[in-house]
């Protein structure tokens, strides 16, 4: 089966600059939009599509909890119906974008902490099913946790990522940090290659687990990002959906 | 030709009340659902489109310039480009709630001092039709001005809107207030009727100026607009458009 | 020792109103003013500095986690230094406004959800005193738990809180909600001069608990707020702190 | 008279970096640090504060329109008592670190856009004054505009600023872009130099124009920015205030 590479995406806010998105545009299949609720603005995310589509990248949306100044990843309590509106309204605004540019919405990929709230908790991770019932678009998510059980009974198209640049733990989970290290991107790039063939990575305890990978995940935010991102697209082209025309 | 009652909707926000939604929605055709942007929150966007589809109530967008404190009453100088992006973000938003109640977008009617900069500024009129255009919906406003002009030239619908509550000055302009004052609901109605019938209403320098009104709008935040809207839907009956089944 | 009647001010925003803050401040003696991270802004808090002084009120700082949307009520993992820092800023904030009205900052009390927090974990508990340490001035709080704990640890002047209009749990915390219920403004009277005559309230399991009340708050949120406060204010008259000249 | 060096610092927010704030630091007398209304944030004053005072900089008060996204380079409507509650909130936010930082606040300069609105309009720089007067400290500005004017008028103690990198009109008004160019650090720092010595400088229409400069100003989101400053702090030594010990 063919595998993508995302990334996320339109991170920029005001003048505030984040990430090489022209550099790394040429180099994934998906973009993952942030939403303007932990990054991005309307600005940003309408540029954005363009240059997404410029380049045949597919555009989902990467909706957040509401929390700018802490990019999404400060853990917040929030019920189920109050989460569901604001990805709705989020996902909503990204697909105006997306209606403007004649795309379609690919996929719905929760950022920050939400996504590994998501993995631990029911209540979060039906609130998204709800969001994407409406969009009617599949989910991107970690397998063998709470996610991957509740989006499967919801009958959620459920597609299973693989991180290029965060470390695993000792017992499968991701290891999500507030600012993100530097990878060497031979390195990223055979991992990457391991996880596709063997579906298996090897944690921060030296013990292999493993993980999914039908979409493989490299982020914007980490130095060196273009260079792991080109060492990825080339290491794993066997394996890689075609772009759009 | 039938007329349609619409009024400002959802302009709630977080714990803070406004307005009487459940009061006001019988006695209107056409809900100008806020965006987030002056007023509401995911939430209560969510929450104003259930409602109004409960009550046949047709729904649009009331987009706005971004200032929750000032509830977008306050000008902001913004470029084509940057407002066009803020009002397809908000428009974008809503639709999600109204693709989840299975409902059509109505109509954008752009919200408080937005609507008044639209009235004297082409650059601003050209950006709410860039959105317009995106939605491939109408746009209400007020003859005799910019906006009627360019949304005209440019192949936008147009709908021309009555005040019932606000008073007209001698030129014919709206009079555009931070907070609104309580009008006698008879006098509200028979004005509007008079403005229906003959297309004309008094100003508060006593001459008449003509005025458009294929939708005659009530605001919810005026003291006692439930009785205003109830005179109002009970005196111009005759002419009133249906409501949904 | 004299007791001091507090209350929560300043919650309006922007347009939104919330409390009636004029009716309710000839019966306290203490104001908690909000400082725009969860309720009020720049405006609303000038002003209501304004009518405390009017009043002989004393004005504390009510700052909270940064949730307008939420009214600081949806709980946030928040580090020590990033919280310490955002509460120095509100309290700041407030201190500009009594500085203009020649005021003294009163003390601090930590708004909604924050109280909470802080009546359970040290290192929240720890980042307000940091906060009260740059401003010199006490912290309100509940007996018999963490908050008291650091805070008497630390050396900041500790006012334990008795609240007139919520309820307490049989083991004696603090039943907080997103909105608050309407109070017998007698019953609610007779309940807090018991406790501050016998130190005892009954809890909703019916068993006593030990409370403090050196001061004691009324909510201006909760329905008919002002009766309540006017009927505390008059009941605990022999024990009441004298008003500012 | 000795004159200071000064520098917009502390622009950051969340994760999103702008400027060289470590680099620019020893080459500057005089910090505005942002106050969060259109970039900063609490954790990013107070940082900054303390960076100021380990290169022995004075730090005054940057505060702005209230826009983040516009990054306060968008013209607002805002009257005089809204506009001044504004900024003694921002100022008042900024005192509480120089309260822990145990220094004084130097001084008030109004950011962007509303730096050159009160060089044109009375209600603006009077809404500037009242917060000037709270605090009882100096402002930054232009000669020959309405706010010089105001201000003396006033009786508040006015710093006339010389800007380093950005051009003069040829009727003397600065020009404010929303980005800012490179400069040539040789010639910046003659310039400055001439600007010190002469009062004058060369405007884009190649006519000399008086210009004060008790203080000069360069910018940390200039490209090259650590370079100009130092140029320009190594050209005026004879001329510059020391720093702090």
């Amino acid at each position: 089966m063919a595998v993508d590479i995302n990334c996320d995406m339109g991170e920029s806010f005001g003048l505030w600059k984040m990430g090489d998105d022209e550099g790394i545009m040429p180099f994934i299949t998906v973009a993952n939009v942030a939403c303007g609720f932990h990054a991005s603005d309307p600005v940003h995310m309408r540029k954005t599509v363009a240059l997404a589509k410029k380049h045949g990248v597919k555009v989902g949306a990467h909706p957040s909890l509401p929390d700018l100044q802490g990019f999404g990843r400060r853990e917040m309590k929030m019920e189920r119906g109050e989460l569901a509106a604001i990805l709705i309204y989020q996902v909503g605004a990204l697909s105006g974008f997306l209606r403007e540019a004649e795309m379609p919405l690919n996929h719905i990929k929760p950022h920050g902490v939400l996504y590994g709230m998501a993995a631990r908790d029911e209540e979060i991770a039906n609130a998204i099913c709800d969001a994407a019932e409406v969009f009617q678009v599949p989910l991107f998510g970690m397998i063998n946790t709470v996610q991957e059980k509740v989006y499967k009974a919801r009958g959620i198209p459920f597609v299973a990522e693989f991180y290029v640049d965060l470390d695993y733990a000792g017992d499968g989970r991701l290891i999500i940090t507030r600012e993100h290290e530097a990878k060497d991107p031979a390195t990223a790039a055979k991992r990457t290659l391991r996880a596709i063939e063997e579906g298996k990575v090897t944690t921060v305890d030296g013990n292999d687990v493993p993980v999914g990978s039908e979409s493989v995940c490299v982020h914007s935010d980490t130095p060196g990002a273009v260079d792991v991102a080109r060492a990825v697209f080339e290491t794993i082209q066997p394996h890689l959906n075609r772009k759009a025309a």
